[in-house]
């Protein structure tokens, strides 16, 4: 565990005890205001801490780069500097904010223009997203799929349990929470009709997964081994990866999801890095077969991550529909990674890597309203009375995630979208 | 058909009859030399115009714009002003090239600097591509792999003649001409195996391909209506969409082709603007069942541009294995383009999208190795008395495209890569 993870750790700002920016989090983000332009943030409790404004100060003199990152609208030149100077960056914020040290804490002309209620900002997105990949690594979603769609008895396809399954989804359509989304249409085709209709999807679904960022590039014809592969991993969100099943039904074969996915994915604003989860590794499943060598592995490469999704309709309060872990995942992001250059594909800082839904064992932890409402044969009552088997308009999808133990909590916030009716 | 495209227009510099680039042309790219870095280029001929330089010279001092986007190392910004100013920027170069045109001819200092031979300089990527969408748009094609691998009763999927089907692909290991590719590993399963292997593909495949390039943004919810598409569309450029057929026939299902493509896809250095091609424009085919309203279209959309693959192996002649046309194409661009923003999916200036493998109809314009020999049961001679049922190492795949009608050619150029041995 590195020292900046110490529960022991106090900052001076006062952080409520189930909060997800604790000190020991400190995670990366891009915000605006009214008064400022898109720039590099941070986050302690309830305090968004303005980089930009720091580094402008001279709190990051000590470090010999280009403090114009710090004022860009995006993480990737700064995850570009390499973990050795983030990490160092991360732990200066973090002897900031220590009860122990005055140098930020006294100066009261600072510390007003430094932090920002979360209230009163925008937060953005936070990375240019070059290529965005969704794998397919939760075996409970992948056997619920299969078992609905194909054959309970044969619900994994024959290459499932050899590859971290993944295809390449849409980059210019994912956004931020708090970005509204609009019902998307598209064709659909009924099992006893003859031609397909045109109109707003009737089946939308949210999926409930987590996204790792790219932190080191890699230069085409480069491997990257599953020993290796945390280099290349600057941190993590929460990320929904939206999608139409009717429209996906009558597209998918044999391509791939297309249309149906690409309208919107929605991610959690604050990246969460891997040192900050460090203390949450945890072994993975048993992988039978055993695994082409190219993606064995060695140590804890699982993560606990809690993890839940939250339907809010219009004018009620929000219901839990979905308790799941991050730490079901068969393949692991080392894993995915490993399998994703194996065959010399190069990757770029602010790709964007999905987990694919993330289910667990219970019926209760599936991460999509297609398994939770089992096709749409069970109703998911709501708080307000009204039930639920897909997402209708003017609900509000909230995931969240943490990871917990003992005292130290490290979250992520979470990712909030509306969903709009058809334009 | 425009100003520009006058076969009588003749220029001071000597162009030869068969030239792909003749003052008709005038498509753009990014070039380097030794001395210069990275920057817009046109082409006349056998000579390469530094767009940067006429600019500096003050030669588009009419053009109320930012100058310095000339000396960008991409197309995205030039693209970005939009067709009615870089359309006139092409009417200006249209201008000073011309026979009667005593302006840049006579001023010899001016000219030396301006115009390189093509054998001097680099030709880099064009254009920053946000995403690569890569379709499946001729019939002959899916007619064949349907054949092939499914039922040839039945060899398109039900979907096929409703949907442009397409996918997303990787768009960081897009490359330009020029650049060798080194044979991907991967997975694969042989029929009767139990368990996959790992190695170098066996089966390494080009796919002929066409792809346009977006010049106009969209925001996520807004559609491109089939008589809107153009406005969204810059230009073309001749594509090579590499494929490992073996690792895709293990991997693809249920989530599409990954690795089996995503190794790298290789495009030609020169944009050829839509004006350019709007001579060549012809009736597409007839599309039985009538497609849906949001797919109907009026006018001639498809495009009669001859196309060719030769393969050369190390230390031979090249030998032209695929004579096939882009007028084939089943789906046009403008419906590929109306069906991809359909849902509401947002597109950016610099998004690629490809054709899809483009077959014709007789066995010798088949668009890939897999179809030519038909999944490897038919050899292909080569100029050196060997022969090629998929690309082997050290051959050189080159692909060329051009239109042409009476005395008008506007051509492409030729997108041409090396395979290496796998690293």
């Amino acid at each position: 565990m590195n020292d900046l993870s110490n529960p022991n750790l106090v900052s001076w700002i006062n952080v409520e005890k189930d909060s997800d920016f604790p000190i020991q989090n400190l995670p990366f983000g891009i915000f605006k205001t009214s008064q400022t332009a898109p720039h590099l943030a941070s986050i302690i409790g309830e305090f968004v801490i303005d980089l930009a404004l720091l580094s402008r100060l001279g709190y990051f003199e000590a470090f010999k780069i280009d403090q114009s990152i710090f004022a860009n609208n995006s993480l990737n030149d700064f995850i570009g500097l390499g973990k050795p100077l983030t990490n160092a960056i991360r732990t200066r914020i973090s002897e900031l904010l220590r009860e122990e040290n005055p140098e930020l804490r006294e100066n009261s002309e600072h510390r007003e223009k430094i932090f920002h209620k979360v209230s009163e900002v925008q937060m953005l997105l936070p990375v240019e997203i070059g290529d965005y990949t969704d794998f397919y690594s939760s075996i409970e979603h992948a056997t619920n799929v299969g078992t609905m769609f194909r054959d309970p008895e044969n619900a994994l396809l024959p290459n499932w349990k050899h590859i971290p399954v993944g295809y390449h989804g849409r980059s210019s359509s994912i956004v931020v929470s708090g970005i509204d989304i609009h019902r998307p249409k598209g064709q659909t085709k009924a099992d006893d009709a003859e031609n397909p209709v045109f109109g707003p999807t009737k089946l939308l679904d949210f999926e409930l997964e987590m996204a790792f960022i790219i932190g080191k590039q890699t230069e085409m014809g480069d491997t990257v081994s599953t020993d290796d592969a945390e280099k290349h991993i600057f941190g993590m969100v929460l990320f929904n990866d939206w999608s139409a099943r009717d429209i996906q039904k009558w597209e998918y074969v044999p391509l791939g999801p297309f249309l149906a996915k690409n309208f919107a994915s929605s991610c959690s604003p604050w990246v969460v890095t891997m040192e900050a989860l460090e203390p949450f590794r945890i072994k993975g499943p048993e992988q039978k077969p055993e695994v082409l060598p190219y993606l064995q592995y060695q140590g804890e490469k699982n993560i606990d991550i809690h993890l839940e999704v939250l339907i809010q309709p219009e004018k009620s309060t929000s219901h839990t529909v979905c308790r799941s872990n991050f730490k079901y995942m068969y393949w692991n992001m080392n894993q995915q990674l490993a399998h994703h250059t194996v065959n010399g594909c190069n990757i770029r800082i602010g790709d964007l890597m999905a987990s694919g839904t993330i289910s667990g064992p219970s019926s209760d932890s599936y991460g999509s309203m297609l398994e939770l409402s089992w096709k749409g044969t069970k109703a998911i009552p709501m708080a307000d009375g009204t039930e639920r088997r897909f997402i209708l308009d003017m609900d509000t999808v909230i995931m969240r995630g943490y990871a917990q133990k003992d005292r130290l909590r490290i979250g992520f916030g979470e990712v909030k979208t509306k969903i709009l009716p058809t334009r």
